[in-house]
């Protein structure tokens, strides 16, 4: 029996679009922990090396919830406490499929072919090799401000952020832009690269324990995600391009650092190029993903 | 007294140009150790906050050399360990030019601008935060294959990589495009964040130690810049957008991984997506320049 507040299964409530009107599955109060099972991105249709894919499926990313925050009001911030995600089913499996993919229509790569890894004793394993199990929340989000966006996708409200710091031990902040917050999360990986290539880690149902808690009136308000890690704060954003999300993700680290040591930006702008620095989530997304990692021996908590 | 077999200085040979037709300020022998002396990239015309840049200089980023090493063909690889970076001025500066850098032309940020980062006792500081030493080597490569490119570009061979991992305790692995490899690196900083967004690290003057070996009809044949640090192999690409750099490392990968573990080039592909990954070393420079992490538990030496 799972040591937290609540339960909340796939098959139960799952999403494939953030919406401004979600309605909850569950409501729960700030503070509390749960306990949400996911099912892999892929929903069981790769069981084996010969099940592959023709094309993205039109439903994917399948997100647990939507969970309400009792008291979650638009313009506060939402934490999300990452405790443990455990790995749910014995094998993962990584696929590349047509028209998705970094080398996409590179000759030297195939698509579709789908890899089963399949999972034991804290490791997967790929052909001969042994991966440590690193496993990552791919898609997690909140109810969007206006537009709707597919679980493929990431974008202000989180979604298919793809993220390898979105993970156990770590804890995710978003803005709240409708009453509740409307939590949801799913398409988690038990390893995967920065960059996520091939447009999968691999994918794998998990069970996942949370502990959520409303920051009212934050004294930063958030209009994109950012992380909170053991020694450093990342603000995160999603755009069409590489450059265009460093640009975002670089005024989101420069607004916290001006804010902290009453620094003018252009002074929070030259420190931004001396410390921590840019990364990279994944660029096979519709939208791609950059995260500016700035420590925290130079930024204290923004909320 | 340097504890190398050669010293070369800024003062005596610099060149602000890799081309093909370089011609050795000294010639050493593969297994040689060295001290290079450099200035800082704008050598020395920002001493007070009050010195600013209204454009980046024709000439940047002097690199010191060009080293012939006795032997290199082209074809062959060259290493070049890094043994140690000292900081050589009691100051480094960080500066934004007009038409530079990640936000160059966003209203909050302006240009030029220039701040002295005051070096003491292990750490820089910057107004009232100290940031811990983190030498970096900006500009480091060898004589072209066919173009000249200036020390503000970074390409296949080398230049302007700007790459915190070129750094002490690790070595970089260099083509050889002409006789004597002829080696050059300047443009140190004191530190540097990943992506050094706003043009600059704590640009500096250093005498570095390195030991240069000729490796000679290496296994694995490079097109570009390869480095080695405690735990990864990266393979680094240079490219007008980071998308298409990071299709270039992605592939160098894949070839590494291919090689070692018999996979085809889908297989390494999907590997690649597991373990590791993406990372950017810098967003400003006329070209961009990614790197892609392989974990050594997944690749031994290519060479």
């Amino acid at each position: 029996m799972p040591d937290t507040d609540h339960t909340i299964s796939y098959e139960d409530s799952k999403l494939y679009e953030f919406t401004p009107d979600l309605e909850p599955a569950i409501t729960v109060e700030s503070g509390d922990s749960l306990t949400v099972e996911t099912a892999d991105s892929l929903e069981g249709a790769i069981q084996d090396d010969s099940d592959v894919l023709e094309a993205v499926p039109e439903e994917v990313n399948a997100a647990t919830g939507p969970i309400a925050v009792d008291g979650a009001t638009p313009g506060d911030v939402l934490r999300v406490e990452i405790e443990e995600i455990r790995i749910a089913e014995d094998a993962g499996r990584v696929v590349t499929i047509d028209g998705f993919g970094l080398l996409d229509g590179h000759d030297n790569v195939e698509s579709p072919r789908s890899k089963m890894t399949p999972v034991d004793d804290g490791t997967l394993a790929f052909a001969d090799l042994e991966v440590p199990l690193a496993p990552v929340i791919g898609t997690i989000g909140v109810a969007t401000a206006e537009d709707g966006y597919s679980t493929l996708v990431p974008h202000d409200h989180g979604g298919n952020l793809d993220t390898t710091d979105v993970t156990a031990g770590n804890a995710v902040y978003f803005p709240v832009f409708q009453e509740g917050a409307m939590l949801a999360m799913g398409d988690c990986k038990a390893a995967m690269a920065d960059g996520e290539m091939c447009g999968t880690g691999s994918e794998i149902a998990t069970e996942i324990n949370v502990t959520l808690e409303v920051v009212s009136d934050p004294a930063t308000s958030l209009e994109r995600p950012l992380i909170e890690t053991s020694d450093a704060w990342k603000p995160l954003a999603s755009a069409e391009t590489l450059e265009a999300a460093c640009e975002l993700v670089n005024q989101d680290a420069i607004a916290l650092l001006a804010a902290e040591h009453d620094f003018d930006d252009t002074e929070a702008y030259m420190f931004s190029s001396l410390v921590g620095g840019l990364e990279i989530s994944q660029v096979v997304d519709p939208l791609v993903t950059v995260r500016n990692a700035i420590p925290k021996a130079y930024l204290s908590s923004p909320f």
